[in-house]
């Protein structure tokens, strides 16, 4: 049995579309799933009486506290014991659910898995993955960190290429994935002293390093899983968000003005709405909070219902393959290689 | 009189761009300007005798050796003494020639230029400035540092936006720039510990500071200046490329398969090449690497006759308005008032 716990009450779409996703993922389930919604009871069953579903597949778990975006994290995890986000972390730590998945504030949602959950033995710093939608080629890009560590050391780059590494392999299907580092030129001398060192490191491990990747290739996917610091990680995703909106825009402008533009316009609406969608994030489920000792999934803030099914469906093969153990494995051993080089 | 300096042989186009563009400029020409073109005089002679030009406005100034973009900076600028950059920069040093452009090696054109003509007292760390072209609204994004620094203490980021504070206002004419700092969150206690540090710097100076800026925001102007370390403005930098490119890429793909996007695509023709041309920079002339003693410009490596001309044109408003003066002075100023507090 896979027992997938859902925040009810975070995100700017909450309950509503949060339930209404639980719902369309039950539908889709063909084991023996079972979704716990955690959230304020009359607001959770409001929503449900809305739809029929088995009622073996969604129940929910009443809690009286809501974590909000204006919360500051750690003292919101902290003082809002009996909060949705709270509650569903404590039973993802005590065993009574196999992933916990929110749409809530990032930071608490963060702060909130490292304190509670611990994080594997060996992860100096868990982080916050972003699967990038693929812009040219089919393949997505994960990006790791995409937040949650601004600063991080050459070593903390070196757990998110392992981390990924993992994920990509166990959770989507890549077969040796291939790792990148995010750097200001191609060549292995590029860089800051934190990548410089890096590159080293990833280079002496197992992973499959492609080496450096430059900003202007990402959207190629040069690699399956490129490493940074949130800093950087965060401005990338930003960015990436900002102009695809912006082009958009620019779109919508320039194809309504004038005669013939609005027939073109007319005639390319099909592939218009295609452009759209490629960069519509909802299809590739959430964003996993990898280092914590715990599947956690962060979905983005305005999540629908279609992105909390696809979250839902693609959290079970997180549980199935064993990733939180693997990622333990994997960094125990390089641990052990480099405590034999030492010895040598 | 203004004395152009101008590297003939630096650059994917060069000296034929090179030169054409020269051409084109002194056509403009209103005043006494005169364009000194530095390369070898046998590659300048045959470009320029493909023209009718006025002989006062053009003079070659043959050098032997290049430098290329496959030669290490330092390296180069040490050893090829008599290359149409070093020589170009010596000129400047010299007085002999007011403001220096290419448009060859990045690195060897900045390290050339602060060994050659030192720093502005007071400047830390010179910076090399991208304008970029505005995607929403008609104000180009004045960005800072764009690659000459991957590391950055907070006084360095405050150092970036006072040059490029008097840049904008000197030379693109915008009354009290606003100056942004690139950061992951809006409020005031987001970001890593040089960002946090550089807030409070940039608050208590006389900038006109509006505080963070997300990536996201950025192709909408959110201020005139954005300051940031060159790690994160090169990642910009490239991943706005990158991504502009992939989406003319995914366009051209998506509206030349069917017969109706096709016909659509044809009547929009127009309008898809003025969205091509919203990422042309060459309209904007180059990019200057400020605070060094002297006026020194820099081009897109794959800069045409088109982007020369403009970056030649554009020069003049560096030169007349005394930039590196300026920065100077209001560099003095805000260790005038340092040191005061100090002593308060």
């Amino acid at each position: 049995m896979i027992r997938i716990g859902l925040d009810g009450m975070g995100g700017d779409n909450a309950p509503a579309e949060i339930v209404k996703g639980a719902v369309e993922a039950a539908e889709k389930f063909n084991g023996d799933e079972i979704i716990y919604i955690f959230g304020d009871d009359k607001a959770i069953s409001d929503e449900l009486s809305k739809y029929r579903y088995d009622l073996d597949r969604i129940r929910a778990i009443h809690t009286t506290e809501v974590i909000t975006n204006h919360d500051t994290p750690v003292k919101a995890v902290r003082r809002k014991k009996d909060s949705s986000m709270v509650v569903g972390i404590n039973y993802l730590k005590d065993e009574k659910i196999d992933v916990f998945i929110s749409a809530g504030n990032t930071g608490a949602l963060m702060s909130g898995s490292t304190l509670i959950l611990g994080r594997i033995r060996g992860i100096d710093r868990p982080a916050l993955a972003t699967l990038l939608p693929p812009m040219i080629g089919d393949k997505p890009l994960f990006l790791m960190d995409s937040g949650a560590n601004s600063e991080c050391k050459p070593g903390n780059l070196l757990e998110f290429g392992v981390m990924g590494s993992v994920y990509m392999n166990k959770v989507m299907g890549v077969e040796n994935p291939r790792v990148g580092l995010v750097n200001i030129g191609a060549e292995e001398s590029k860089g800051n002293t934190v990548t410089k060192a890096a590159y080293e490191l990833l280079s002496q491990g197992n992973l499959n390093f492609v080496g450096n990747v430059e900003a202007r290739d990402i959207p190629e996917s040069p690699a399956d899983v490129i490493v940074c610091d949130g800093f950087v990680g965060n401005v990338i995703i930003k960015l990436t968000e900002g102009i695809a909106m912006a082009f958009m825009h620019i779109l919508k402008k320039k194809f309504s003005s004038g005669f013939a533009a609005k027939i073109g316009a007319a005639l390319l609406m099909d592939k218009l709405r295609e452009i759209k969608d490629m960069f519509d994030y909802s299809e590739y489920g959430g964003a996993p909070f990898l280092g914590v000792r715990g599947a956690v999934l962060k979905m983005h803030g305005s999540s629908n219902a279609n992105a909390v099914k696809n979250t839902i469906l693609k959290s079970r093969a997180y549980v199935e393959n064993n990733v939180v153990k693997t990622i333990h494995d994997e960094i125990m051993k390089i641990a052990e290689e480099a405590e034999e080089d030492e010895t040598v």
